[in-house]
């Protein structure tokens, strides 16, 4: 039976660290322009008890998100031990595109996918390259994507790059600044005739008729400021309440699609958000089951490398498989789901057996 | 035997023209920032010799778009007589996303496939929506990315969408800003068993080791300036070199593909860049098979429209199927061929059978 299985993977995770303490100077504002009544402390203090996150990374001045994700993608290939000018396809999941330091502005022209294939410095020109927009989700996306080139019989090797660098797009004056991160993350994927590993299932869903702005791209929060920068901007409340309805099911699906019970599920990656949202989703899932959540069961990368969009979660699969992400392993004919939601807002979730 | 149908088409044409003499009063510069030794008469007419454009269409400033998109969408729907709400996904090729009258920044969150289907009101969340950036290409390779779905299994019916505002992203003081023009353009397509129409062949092409950066975003050509604002920009000589040595080897490589010859195919849909280019690349292409072109074989908008980007050819088609382009006709059994060449660079071809 042919199957989209993955053969290398790699990740970046940028350099400079930024913890929370670095925000203590920032003016924070409201949606409505206006201070809070409390001082910073208290504010990352509440920021702390919802995100858990402590830290996250930022990119160096003179990188770009397409280094990050060249970075990414080299290690994934050489994790692949596949000459890259075999590649059918490169898949880049991005929503910002480049973006160089201190301009907000993204530029997609030449994209993502295009640049790391010139830094690649790969020839054959029947590597397709191209990118994709579809919020957080974008990642997980990519990879249905490469299943569907895969299973039409139009590819046998894809390179799919969630590369991001949101510390180049937040808003400093607003607190949510403090949960995005920059990062990027990549596997190679191959097609091959197997009735163990590889991909078993997928679903997607696009909400949009009441959720398209959830997250937008919006002005900042200061008052008084007359440029016209865009900023990532997101109405957290109804994000949280929007996930933990849609998202739990979905996986559900996913699983049952796959011929599979929970009980059957390593692990579940999910899509570094917020810990107190992921936390939510995964006890959902495991109640719709009416199963304990198993320890381990839900591995968090957040407290370190906060949410850094389409890169969570390669990112986090290949920590686990090289060992480096605490105990958590995944071993041979291990079940995983890989699940994210964000703008659009988009769900998404796979269920590979390892 | 399972094919990608085309079942309907839509277009919108901006209603704001602008002739060539619109343009008379700008300030042009090279990409120097040095004014040229003649007058502006000469500039256009030098224009006007090479790509034929006369005159272009833009979208009015309370537009955007994701509006137009949308109107393409709709008169798409309209034509295929599909209920919206059994549509798979909604893919819309784009390089610049949502931009504002005004300001040349892109706004990809949410994206304008995520916007699209939000202003058609469906609540399908099924029905997955995303952007994909492959230059001006984008609308051909997002109907090869259609039949890899339909292909895999993976969808039914797909609502494929190219629209761009390029009049929001032009250097006024660039000649070459006189190419750039608004459009969009989309098809329905289905899968269904047939064993006459529907997609032949398709092929796809990115050259990105010297290539990657014949289109870019950059800043003015006014000197001087001191904005971070980026504007389309193109090394013109280089890329018609490149299109005249790659795309009708390509061309011809997909009519292979197809089963077919030269002299089976009726008509040659090819991207609008430039009249003069598309000309070499038509004499080209059937010179290869020492064959006269025929009379009618490659329609041409670009006098009357410009370079609307990826809507140039969904817009063309659309035209033609509705007898609305002089006196171009395409029958049931006809092959026609899209083409299109740009950013990335990228190629792609496709041997339709209506």
């Amino acid at each position: 039976m042919t199957k989209t299985v993955i053969i290398g993977t790699g990740h970046y995770l940028p350099e400079v660290c930024k913890s929370n303490e670095n925000f203590l100077q920032n003016n924070f504002f409201d949606e409505k322009g206006e201070a809070y009544a409390y001082p910073n402390e208290k504010i990352i203090e509440k920021f702390y008890d919802i995100t858990k996150i402590q830290e996250r990374r930022y990119i160096r001045p003179d990188q770009n998100n397409s280094d990050i994700a060249t970075i990414a993608a080299q290690r994934a290939i050489e994790d692949a031990k596949i000459d890259p000018e075999t590649l059918d396809y490169i898949i880049c999941a991005t929503n910002f595109g480049e973006v160089v330091d201190g301009d907000p502005r993204s530029n997609f022209m030449p994209s993502i996918a295009v640049r790391v294939k010139n830094k690649l410095r790969l020839k054959n020109p029947k590597i397709v390259a191209y990118d994709m927009v579809f919020g957080c989700p974008g990642w997980v996306e990519a990879m249905i994507q490469a299943e569907a080139f895969i299973k039409a019989g139009m590819a046998k090797k894809i390179l799919v790059i969630g590369a991001e660098t949101l510390s180049r797009v937040v808003d400093k004056n607003d607190r949510d600044s403090m949960i995005f991160a920059d990062g990027a993350g990549a596997a190679v994927v191959e097609r091959k005739e197997s009735t163990e590993r590889g991909l078993l299932s997928h679903n997607t869903q696009s909400h949009t008729l009441e959720e398209a702005h959830y997250l937008f791209n919006g002005r900042t929060y200061k008052p008084e400021v007359d440029d016209n920068n865009l900023y990532i901007k997101m109405l957290g409340r109804k994000i949280y309440t929007f996930a933990l309805k849609h998202v739990p099911v979905a996986i559900k699906q996913t699983i049952e699609d796959a011929g599979l019970d929970i009980t059957d599920i390593s692990k579940v990656l999910i899509h570094q958000a917020n810990e107190k949202m992921d936390e939510a989703i995964i006890n959902r899932l495991y109640k719709l089951y009416n199963q304990p959540v198993p320890a381990g069961a839900m591995p968090m990368t957040i407290g370190k490398f906060g949410n850094s969009s389409v890169a969570t979660i390669p990112t986090m699969l290949d920590l686990i498989l090289k060992q480096q992400l605490g105990d958590h392993q995944i071993q041979k004919g291990d079940n995983v789901v890989f699940t994210s939601v964000g703008a659009g807002m988009h769900i998404n979730a796979i269920v590979y057996r390892f």
